[in-house]
């Protein structure tokens, strides 16, 4: 809660995950030479140097040795992270679960996980001396690429889907400079768009190759393992779109094993929508990824049916830490939302509700053990959506009435 | 982030505003005596013994010292409270104003403020060992009250008004036991309400008379004080409906003046919407409140036109304490909203954009100093809220239509 000096960050560089060269801290889309992705490279000495208790501040950048960002200056912040880790005791009764767990995102200043990426993202542009960010969305990332670009006085370029919800349509047209709504989805759009932002003088703040965006997504591992009195879970399930959150906290987890903070890495487990499961049926099947046309999902954040080259890492992953995989179809996320708020009063969104749809099959697969600690990440607020209206008969304020109402509940079961 | 030991409660018991009874600390909804509002005594000399090194943990339960719930089995959470203190520099400049902070309550775990008060009320209905909770709500706070009862395993009953925004609705008919729509508005059924709280074995968790719930909207106060660096700001600008957030801050600031921490009580600002307004007009003309029949304002959760017993004590504050308060028109409130999306990147609903707006006001007015520390606090996450559909065309994806759109772009101011 307190003013404070941060840790400096620990990053030295980028390395590239196909041929392995190795390149400064600068602004790089992917390898000059091979075209991979690249990933920040950390001194991992420097952090086994820090103690838990050095970590200091209350955003996201108490986090700041684990993060590329150099100069403090360019710690933007909308009071991002920190989010509830919250024990569900009655819905882990309900599956059989003794120590289920639930990351809630919804409290993040935008309602979701992408304020994380989001921070790094911003830092990184001011760090680079951009003046513009842009976005390809289906809401979320937009909504906060808008929010912090305004925050950092940006210029943002939002590409938003034209049936993104209208909560978050509100929340990109009130905060972004540039909101261009376009037809179809994501998978239409992408291609022209990377084409794009090789040519411009523009910072690409997109999921599926920046490089500084998703050292932000880590800080949930990191709040996890703190929260749990310095220890890591035994099961981390997260949802996989582009797969962002689900490698950042897998990097997380492995630097704090790296670095002797954690005993362990947890099982990962990937969460998808039926309706966009390329690297569940890939884990199962076997093979590569096979992108797939898709349809319209209610877990719009989801909406994702060709993960490319972050979609072959996190399956890589999956297939070396013998990870777990499973999708649920739009009624079994429903389903879960309402399971959440009547058990345990979270109100989240359906695609934020994909990883407890799809941890609820894995139980019943019996995939897991039940004595485990399973973490489950639910990645946005219930606020983010757009339902049917509520369709109940409203009642006149009389008496007699109220007092027979309210006796009934009372002697209900 | 840790796991830790609460300091235990000093509240001692109950006493009553009118008469001066004092009460020991059970579930009471008035004085006994004389009907008027009781308050929450504490032992100011323990208090005064602890600094604020001494506060622990990363919930509301941080100030369990300060609150009036003694045992740590009721301490119920959902992750409220520790919302970010943000400075505004872009907005500051634009008002003339050189240390305005927004002090923003919608990274809580619903949305809102409304779940400080919530969770104290909650946890007191434990400890008072009722099994049902009810409120009248225009949304927010039935929200609230539904999210933390079912985390509880309590029948709650919320009285909300049919013309409530829908994903306030989703919210409560997601989270209540049972939700219950009337026609009208808040006081047309306040007084009904009041009767049969009277009679029946439930916990009443509404603003109006609620001795134990006002308590937990104390710790918007604390965390300020803490986030400041220790200190009180100057100016303190909170809504009021009943009155609640405001007299908890109040009361908040004068222990912490009382027990030496801070050095000053701020100069206290209330904020109406021009729809609700009587404690601005009773605070301008002189003498009593005057209850209104109340229109629709789009910011709902100030519609109270008859803050009763509360807003008798808040207008007793605004006079003693030589404050100053100020009414919003919606078309003003809007502004307000859009103004602080587009400079600071935060999406604030309607109802916490009234102290804004109300600032703004003040400030053209010049009734404030420009070099005060100024706290602004706006209640509710812009995500509550319910707003006209955006009419925007959609593009094709064409890349030759995309990068004309870029470049125009970057080339405007």
């Amino acid at each position: 809660m307190q003013w404070y000096t941060p840790v400096p960050t620990a990053a030295t560089g980028l390395s590239c995950r196909g041929c392995g060269g190795t390149y400064p801290r600068t602004y790089m889309l992917d390898c000059p030479a091979c075209h991979s992705l690249l990933q920040v490279e950390y001194d991992l000495e420097a952090l086994a140097a820090l103690r838990p208790g050095d970590l200091r501040g209350d955003t996201l950048w108490r986090y700041a040795p684990f993060l590329p960002i150099g100069d403090p200056r360019h710690f933007i912040s909308l009071g991002e992270g920190l989010t509830p880790l919250l024990r569900l005791p009655r819905l882990g009764q309900r599956l059989g679960l003794r120590h289920l767990y639930l990351k809630f995102e919804g409290t993040n200043p935008t309602g979701t996980v992408k304020d994380r990426s989001t921070a790094t993202a911003i830092a990184a542009a001011q760090e680079f001396g951009f003046n513009a960010v842009a976005v390809v969305s289906t809401g979320n990332a937009g909504s906060s690429i808008a929010a912090y670009g305004a925050r950092a006085g940006l210029k943002t370029f939002v590409f938003c889907y034209a049936r993104a919800a209208q909560p978050k349509m509100h929340h990109m047209a009130a905060c972004a400079s540039h909101l261009i709504l376009y037809r179809g989805g994501y998978d239409d759009l992408i291609r022209i768009y990377d084409r794009l932002m090789e040519e411009m003088p523009i910072f690409e703040a997109g999921a599926s190759r920046s490089t500084y965006k998703m050292e932000g997504k880590k800080t949930i591992a990191y709040e996890t393992f703190e929260q749990l009195g310095n220890q890591a879970p035994d099961y981390f399930v997260a949802p996989v779109a582009v797969g962002e959150t689900f490698i950042a906290a897998w990097r997380a987890f492995n630097e704090l094993f790296a670095i002797g903070w954690a005993g362990k890495v947890p099982t990962m487990v990937a969460a998808q929508s039926s309706e966009a499961n390329p690297i569940v049926e890939a884990l199962r099947d076997g093979g590569p990824i096979r992108p797939r046309p898709i349809g319209y999902t209610i877990a719009e954040g989801t909406a994702v049916g060709n993960p490319e080259r972050k979609g072959e890492w996190a399956l890589q992953i999956l297939r070396e830490g013998k990870g777990l995989a499973a999708d649920a179809s739009d009624p079994e996320v429903l389903e879960a939302q309402a399971l959440l708020a009547r058990t345990e009063g979270m109100w989240a969104g359906p695609t934020g509700c994909v990883p407890l749809a799809a941890l609820r099959k894995l139980v019943t697969q019996q995939a897991l053990d039940p004595d485990a600690v399973i973490v489950c990440v639910a990645s946005e607020s219930g606020l983010k959506g757009e339902y049917a209206p509520v369709e109940r008969e409203a009642i006149e304020p009389d008496e007699a009435h109220l007092r027979a109402i309210l006796r009934e509940g009372l002697a209900a079961g």
